[in-house]
């Protein structure tokens, strides 16, 4: 029981107060569409929500975000009564379980009373046809009686910005709304900005046991009720059973096949899948399911022995760090709350290669390298950021949506007190997402030696990175340097400032990686390296300024006395505080505490890991250098964004603070499951699944505890165990071939896969092996004791 | 009569209303102190203040400040019903007259009733011995009877930021505030952080006429209530008039022989100057007095027939911008708010060079030098700033006290809505100060011709000047060019913007001087030269890179098509709203308009002249160009600054628009007799008299309706009247030699002074003249006529 318990999220009833985010949490979905744990009679003033990538729709004027398409899990189900009885949330009545296996979400309804009907509904999104959402209900009535299924699409979507849908047309009605016959039924949708068909078809399967009969009726639609229903009557005998199969797919314009860029007829594509669906019945759709995400976890799952909460909830970060991957596609972003609602416009942060693709990168680099792709397709959006910015190259945007235009609106936040608008430069310097994603090309390669993928992609980005950069920074003629002025690090709470040292450093390492990916091209694929000059005017005066750029920028360093790395010019002059001083200042507990008056502006408390996120990111960082600035940092640092704990536990980790790991670790954990997180910040709702903090969880148990560490010629292992932990088990890559990684407090125990081509150098406590296909090596010792110096 | 209105400000009553105000526009002084035109039995809490340059000093850690020293002006005056004659503040008793031609101000009790005892007391500070203050109070009794006259100094002070006196000593009283014997009153001081000496002395003299006799006692001394007097029991026969002659002396331990810079005793020092001016008595102080100021009149008038109104306010600036001015030393500066109260610290800004000084330019040079060598005396203050901020050379100080030290606090105004303090960077973003400076001893030079200034103090002012600006450039590799980033123009209500066209301009200007001034000096003084760049360590690289600098440095030109300049980067992107528009949305009428969240912020609304402040200030600016930022930037400017209407001024009259430069020249004349600028903004007491204005109202009618203008070859005078004025007469120099400039509707009139050395080169309508010592030229038909074109 505790193997299976650690893939279960479970909960009794529906608080209210939890609504937004259980919806968030119980999410089912594929990567193509999200769909919120919401019960199925539920309707918009209670976020349920179909969201579906690649629909980039602006509604407002303002806002460009993803669509949330007509609900067609609608169902109600009432008895002779009038109870509605899919309505009930009690505690006593309602279980709710979503089983991170197979991504099933499953509501029993059980009241107590013995002779009650007894309800189960599970419902999934397939992983095997991304446009299908299944659901199977199970009605059994030990009195037997008479019951009614209203089942159907809701057309009335909780939308964040505005109705996307100039065009909401159900079928297979006449002009009056009235019924006609027809098998499924369907909604044609069209965007109110870019005209994108959407459409949603939803037919049902009964499976009456025991005598029981049903009769099925259409309604007609009302276009204010908004819901396009047909009615099951049922009647039963005492101890009967009825199954409904419900199955919707959507499609849209902009589905395309990823192996032949074909678009097809959305309408009858999504006509076909309902269809199949329905043929094959539940147990079969459920089997396929199962199977797909069996692959899934195979390689992606990280085990932890000895605390089953960690563990499921580690497991629950890889599962919704999943779903928010557009796995299917190289054209389509992870979402900064992925396809769990529509805040953060379903787009890129620099969270996708700074936090999400790690997962991916050392267990499915396909995944990796869609993400990556994804990056090059979006080039020319980046470059016209830069461009209407005055700079040159690929300035990538701060939020990216499809095609890499910037999403990000000025005007984010509203200021509270005074109900003013807030101008955040979130778009507009934090620049630090170019180079974080030409670092990211490196770490690709790191793991999976794809100098293909390079050759065709990434140099381009890379080189692209470097020009803009080149463009960005400013030679400061009296200090003989160059400086970056007027960024947003991490740190999103002070804005305006120079010299960041996360933005620096990561420049610098783009830059320098620019000129070697110059010198792999020249040795490997020299035509290539001469056609993308070529095409992006590339000279060698040009290539001679970023090596000027690369080599005279000023990178804040440690300070040789305290260790310590300034988080940009003149940090260490802002007044000292700690957050919770901080706290007692608020005037108003939904201040936004950055730019440009909040709290925290003139203050050293940060809002995230900054310098420790480039500490961290550093393999070779020196533990006094790490040890300084995780003293000084961690206590002034809020943790305003989910980013920044799992950095922490990282920090912790590598330091042998094995308690201020776990503590940090758990933190990053629970920060969907259990945290406080707000889900409407200055008025602007920002709800949803923290993705990032999701893939974080998982860099925390593999960076961190795991001690995973990827050098550009060997892998290193350097684990430690937080108290009660028996066993840990990852896998990890380098240049495309696979290690199982298992930590027990005794031994460190690295198997190298049986499909691998190549022996895979190796570090574990200063031992270093070549571990051949299918071999294991046993380090008995290597497993860190926790050091609980002065902090714990 | 009408010459005669035109000198005086005059009030009937005092409106409690106007307390703030009216002290500060019936100001007497002389430049070494104020004395606030406030009624002499008024205590702290109705703002009487005797300011006193030279006597900076910071009690609260956080201001420096001159300091308001113990009140010898204190006096209160009863009959036998004890009626407190001298507090009478109704219009029907009492009348109020500044005599600008002298500085005195004089208070008339005169009752209705025709029994009532009559009272005038006159008050002014001398100009003669800067240390004086005289009053002298006429009592006559048409009924006779008994009054009583308590008359001393009242050493409870208002003082704007903390008690500044950490020792202050009633004399000639022993330890239980008994008084002692002695002909004077005195007080000794010492300041809080400083430990500067104050002295303070008080004496008076009575003639009795017509049979009054009186008889003086001395008061106890209690340190609860503060006043230190004694009080004088006059007894009049019907008909009696009785003249109290009172003379009070403030010396400090800062002050200086300026011919020896001999330190004297500050005590004796103020003894003497009490028991000399009561020994020639107030005749004949008087008389000097007038002297005094009529020598100073004599060239600094400027004279307007045909509006008594403007006359008399224009009058009112030149006297106010007298009284501001520390003309005795070359070691103190202009405060931004003179001595009028202790509001922005009695110290300078950039309105000293680009405002206060012109006036002196034209009129007594000998003050313009003192105050641009007070620059050079704080050159140290300007070094240690830019090393402060990581620049090199000379950064001088937003607020610039005694020694070049900043003066401005980080943290300014707050906000009013969240009641949090607000980071302006007033003192690290408006770098322009430092080359307005380095322009301003340009326009010395031509005005003067002193190169003796240039060699002995200027040169090494405008290097550093010039190394400062190189050091805070940056070089934008993609760009090819300088620029300047992270700025405060002039417009202050946009903090952090790149590229200000005005700061720009004068730090090209400033640059390119600075090469000029090296030429200069290699011809005329290279000895001096090498001593200077030994002394600076001044390289041709450096200068090198000066030249490099000012050759490449990015200065906003005119759009060819629009002709407009834009303020800085990006302005015309921003909201294209109106004051009036921006005074709408404003939350609490007394909101701060700029950084960070105040309404102009992200507007094109600007707070004052900016661009057009450069346009103004470039004799060569096209009429196309001035046209073109005239109708573009004046709607959008707010005049949140008393500064701004004098530049719309002189623009409107270039352009031949002269109802907007009368509007303008009248709304700068009038800003403190009629203005309502808040007396406490964002929490800080801001009130007393504006001197840039009044300054600038000089500059609206000399460079404006006078048309004059300084090229480096010539005088040139294109002059516009406005309607109804039917003669402007005003004093100019050029290279030492001074023009007296007649403009009438018909004609323009140049007469060159008989004690000129050399010719005058002049343009008048395009006719050009050298003027011999003591010739007139008149062109007719040379005054403009309106050309009121758009706009009005």
């Amino acid at each position: 029981m505790k193997e299976a318990q650690s893939w279960f999220l479970q909960a009794q009833g529906f608080d209210d107060a939890l609504i937004a985010r259980d919806g968030s949490n119980f999410l089912t979905g594929n990567g193509y569409l999200g769909v919120r744990g919401t019960l199925d009679p539920w309707r918009a003033d209670r976020y349920p929500a179909i969201t579906v990538s690649d629909t980039y729709d602006m509604a407002d004027g303002r806002w460009r975000e993803l669509c949330t398409v007509p609900n067609g899990l609608y169902a109600s189900l009432h008895d002779e009564a009038g109870r509605a009885l899919l309505d009930a949330v009690s505690p006593d009545v309602l279980t709710r379980t979503l089983d991170l296996r197979d991504g099933v979400l499953r509501h029993d309804y059980a009241p107590p009373a013995e002779d009650a009907p007894r309800i189960t509904v599970q419902r999934f999104a397939s992983l095997g046809d991304l446009h299908l959402v299944v659901t199977h209900l199970s009605l059994h009535a030990p009195e037997g009686g008479r019951f009614t299924l209203d089942a159907g699409i809701d057309t009335h979507v909780w939308s964040l910005n505005g109705n996307h849908f100039a065009r909401m047309e159900p079928l297979a009605h006449d002009a009056d709304g009235t019924a006609l016959d027809g098998p499924l039924l369907g909604v044609a949708c069209r965007t109110v900005e870019r005209g994108t068909q959407i459409e949603v078809r939803e037919g049902l399967r009964i499976d009456a046991e025991n005598g029981a009969t049903f009769e099925t009726q259409a309604l007609p639609f009302e276009g204010d009720d908004g819901r396009l229903l047909r009615r099951v009557t049922l009647d039963f005998p005492a101890g009967a059973t009825v199954h409904v199969t419900r199955a919707f797919a959507v499609t849209t314009s902009n589905d395309v096949d990823p192996a032949t860029d074909v678009v097809g007829d959305p309408a009858a594509a999504a006509e076909a899948s309902v269809t199949r669906a329905l043929e094959a019945g539940w147990d079969a759709l459920h089997g396929a399911q199962r199977a797909a995400w069996d692959a899934f976890w195979a390689v992606s799952d990280v085990q932890i022995e000895g605390e089953d909460d960690a563990q499921c909830a580690l497991r629950f970060g890889i599962y919704q760090n999943r779903l928010a991957t557009p796995a299917h596609s190289d054209r389509l972003p992870i979402g900064a709350r992925g396809l769990s609602c529509q805040a953060y416009q379903g787009a890129a942060f620099w969270d996708q290669e700074t936090y999400n693709l790690d997962v991916f990168l050392h267990t499915h680099p396909e995944v990796a390298r869609n993400l990556l792709t994804y990056r090059w397709r979006t080039l020319n959006g980046a470059r016209e950021k830069a461009k209407r910015l005055g700079y040159e190259g690929a300035y990538y945007a701060w939020i990216s949506g499809d095609d890499g235009e910037e999403l990000c609106p000025d005007w984010f936040f509203r200021e509270v007190i005074t109900g003013r608008e807030i101008r955040n430069h979130f778009n507009d310097q934090q620049i630090h997402v170019s180079p974080d994603i030409a670092v990211t090309i490196r770490e690709y390669l790191d793991a999976t030696g794809d100098e293909a993928f390079l050759i065709e992609h990434g140099a381009e980005i890379v080189f692209e990175v470097a020009r803009f950069l080149a463009s960005r920074v400013s030679w400061i003629p009296h200090r003989k340097r160059y400086e970056i002025h007027r960024v947003l690090g991490p740190d999103e709470y002070h804005e305006f400032v120079d010299d960041n040292a996360f933005t620096n450093h990561q420049a610098r390492h783009a830059l320098r990686f620019a000129l070697d990916v110059r010198d792999v091209l020249k040795r490997s694929a020299p035509h290539r390296l001469a056609e993308l000059d070529a095409t992006l005017d590339v000279t060698p005066e040009e290539v001679d300024a970023w090596r000027h750029v690369a080599e005279n920028l000023h990178c804040p360093e440690p300070d040789p006395a305290t260790h310590r790395i300034e988080q940009f010019r003149d940090y260490f002059t802002l007044e000292d505080v700690r957050p919770a001083d901080l706290k007692a200042r608020l005037l108003d507990p939904s201040e936004y505490w950055g730019w440009p008056i909040g709290v925290a502006v003139h203050t050293q408390v940060l809002k995230q890991a900054d310098v420790l996120q480039l500490l961290v990111q550093d393999v070779d960082t020196p533990r006094e250098t790490l040890e300084a600035n995780y003293a000084y940092y961690e206590p002034r640092t809020q943790h305003g964004s989910s980013l920044s704990p799992s950095v922490h536990a990282i920090a912790a980790a590598r330091l042998g603070l094995a308690g201020d790991a776990h503590r940090y670790f758990m933190k990053s954990a629970l920060v969907d499951l259990e945290g406080d997180f707000k889900a409407v910040s200055g008025g602007t709702f920002i709800g949803g699944v923290h993705t990032a903090a999701c893939a974080g969880t998982w860099q925390a148990a593999v960076y961190g505890f795991g001690g995973l560490r990827v050098h550009p010629d060997r892998l290193e292992i350097d684990p430690l165990l937080p108290e009660g932990w028996t066993r840990l088990r990852y896998a990890a890559m380098r240049h495309g071939q696979r290690v199982w990684v298992t930590v027990t407090p005794d031994q460190v125990s690295v198997t190298a896969d049986e499909a691998n081509m190549h022996p895979v150098p190796l570090d574990v406590s200063d031992q270093r092996f070549d571990l051949a296909p299918g071999a294991t090596q046993d380090v008995a010792g290597a497993t860190r004791k926790s050091h609980e110096g002065g902090r714990a």
